[in-house]
């Protein structure tokens, strides 16, 4: 069993906010298993790595002994969006929502353990609510209170319609917590006011209050949007092992580095080594193929990860790389040797400044990844092809 | 049977707005009973004349030959106020309701006729309303909308809070009137808004609107703010004709002829006549006692209304006049005689300017009633006990 202490330093890892932390502490020393709600859409799901932020989350709670209460909000999703105005939230009917609850088990259960979590639908109790009670639930809020959420605040500004009916949706997904008596619930950084509703509600009823953990928002493949599957820019769990591998080797090293914090199981001690070594001038493309492979093995299996990693550099050697390319080894000493230098040694570059030039234009490549870096440093005892433009290529071993 | 241009001179008078005109005297044209919704309050009702300014037009619509529909709001009556901040809005029980319900109609059919009248309570259709039919009400109208009603707009703007099931209940009844399939709703000018909501409603769920009329507040006996029981300057319905005959004589002079435009059920043409009297110089005392007269008659009988007057005047004399007022007959000829000349012939002031400067003390009475109008000129054929102070009067003849 972990101490609080170990509790708590893991269920801060990767937290963007915990609100509030001396009431979840209290929680933990009770000893008791923590009931952990997390609430879904009802829409067909095809789960990427962004859910997985989250998921990878409930999983730490599951393994440190505590419930999950894996909530799908079927309730207002068989309502749809009643002003019609919205043609992609149609209703969805009760086989929908059972065969979308189906689907989401059969990806979420790739990273939380089924013996540890309980799938709950809010129509079980929202489906019995009179008018009377909705309106006594509405009661618990202001109109004020309500547009001072960001999304409610920036269209009310900007003269754009809210339906009323748009103010009671956080309501419902507050009240679920009443019913579910929820200790903690966890939610992105973009649901804090709903998840805070929660909270408020449970006083309003008489409850205990949850804790809530907020989670940061992942971007997508380009580094700036949030990941979605709108804007193709998210790496499926389903993906198969070549894509995902495939999909995080063409990620900027910046972002690297971000997906490792959210996504990565290794210990931070690990990942402080790796950081370590590539500011150090390591180049972080070894890290990045270690990186997709834990990914892959932990959508599919070690094996498929191996093999994601074999295939990855064989289509790169056989596809594109010519037969004969010349070896060549390179002294580079205990500091190493920058990437104009390695260039310009293989005889990839007439020059140093050429060799930057090459960079610049985007015509490097480093075990067919592009580089952008003109700081790179190769250290000692590494093997990489090294290409410029279409036709020169060298197989550059450091010593 | 009344042409539609007489229904609609009689549905006309004394009415604030109507909207839309044309689509009334469309339904009017087809001929059919109308159905004419009006929403009352669950709370114990003490009808005062302001309630019957709405009444007496339920009643013409009545006479004409339409359906009056006596709506009950009992609903949210009984859900009281759910926030609990308010101690006066306790939620009502069923038997209370059905009390209430009792009583109104003891009062209404003072006024109405019972015949025509169909007393409805909206929890027949609210009460099986579910929240999810609660959400698609709430999706036919925007946050923006609801906060151009007077008293949220002032509340927003204040920083005063509005809790969001307060929004739900404009919703609600509105949505009486699609239940009840409404022609035409009636209420008074502060509740535009909300007849218009049944407007609107109607239309979202594909029905024909209703047409809507709002006809004026009527101010209490201070003459400037409502009427009101809690302000105390009303005038009960179930009042005795004492009392009622009695506050009558007690308002202003131009009150009179707020209260007769709104009350009062002589016609058109006589009201002219009086304010022509009036203009050119009568007392208004004798139309006062007359209109005070009608009013007894309407909530007791015409009997009563003799005697309330009989009593009044008897009162009057035995109570507050010495037995030996001196008797005076001033010849006023075809123009009729100013107040201050007959106060000064009369013997009762020194001189005119005399008379006017007690008049704007208040130390003048004319039939036991202050006066403060130095215009009033006293025409030929009248007879008043005029009083200046506490121990001058003279009874005054005119020729």
């Amino acid at each position: 069993m972990a101490t609080v202490e170990e509790s708590l330093a893991e269920i801060r890892r990767g937290a963007a906010e915990i609100l509030v932390e001396s009431e979840l502490i209290e929680k933990l020393e009770t000893g008791r298993p923590l009931r952990i709600k997390a609430g879904f859409d009802p829409t067909a799901p095809d789960l990427h790595l962004g859910h997985t932020v989250l998921l990878n989350k409930l999983k730490q709670f599951q393994d440190l002994g505590h419930e999950i209460l894996f909530l799908i909000g079927d309730f207002t999703g068989m309502i749809g969006d009643p002003t019609g105005k919205n043609v992609t939230r149609k209703p969805l009917t009760e086989e929908q929502v059972q065969e979308n609850a189906k689907s989401y088990q059969e990806q979420v259960f790739k990273i939380l353990d089924p013996a540890k979590t309980k799938v709950v639908f809010n129509s079980h109790w929202m489906g019995k609510m009179t008018s009377a009670d909705m309106i006594r639930l509405a009661s618990n809020h202001t109109v004020a209170r309500m547009l001072e959420r960001d999304d409610f605040d920036k269209r009310y500004k900007g003269g754009q319609p809210i339906a009323i009916h748009e103010f009671l949706y956080p309501l419902i997904q507050g009240y679920d917590s009443v019913e579910l008596n929820a200790d903690v619930e966890l939610g992105g950084t973009d649901q804090k006011f709903n998840l805070l509703m929660g909270r408020e509600l449970q006083k309003s009823y008489g409850k205990p209050q949850q804790s809530i953990l907020t989670m940061p928002i992942l971007e997508g493949l380009d580094g700036v949007q949030k990941m979605s599957k709108s804007l193709n820019n998210y790496i499926g769990i389903s993906d198969s092992p070549k894509d995902i591998f495939g999909k995080i080797m063409s990620i900027s090293d910046d972002l690297m580095w971000r997906y490792i914090d959210l996504l990565s199981f290794r210990t931070t001690a690990e990942i402080e080594q790796w950081r370590t070594e590539v500011a150090a001038g390591q180049n972080p493309i070894g890290i990045k193929k270690t990186f997709a492979q834990e990914l892959v093995a932990r959508f599919h299996s070690e094996e498929d990860a191996v093999q994601a990693r074999d295939g990855f550099e064989n289509q790169f050697k056989k596809g594109k790389l010519p037969d004969d390319i010349e070896e060549v080894t390179l002294t580079v000493g205990s500091e190493g040797l920058a990437i104009a230098n390695i260039l310009k040694e293989a005889g990839l570059t007439a020059s140093t400044s050429d060799a930057y030039r090459m960079i610049k234009q985007g015509a490097v490549k480093i075990d067919s990844i592009k580089t952008d870096d003109r700081n790179l440093v190769v250290m000692a005892g590494n093997e990489h092809i090294i290409q410029v433009g279409k036709r020169k290529f060298a197989k550059v071993s450091t010593v």
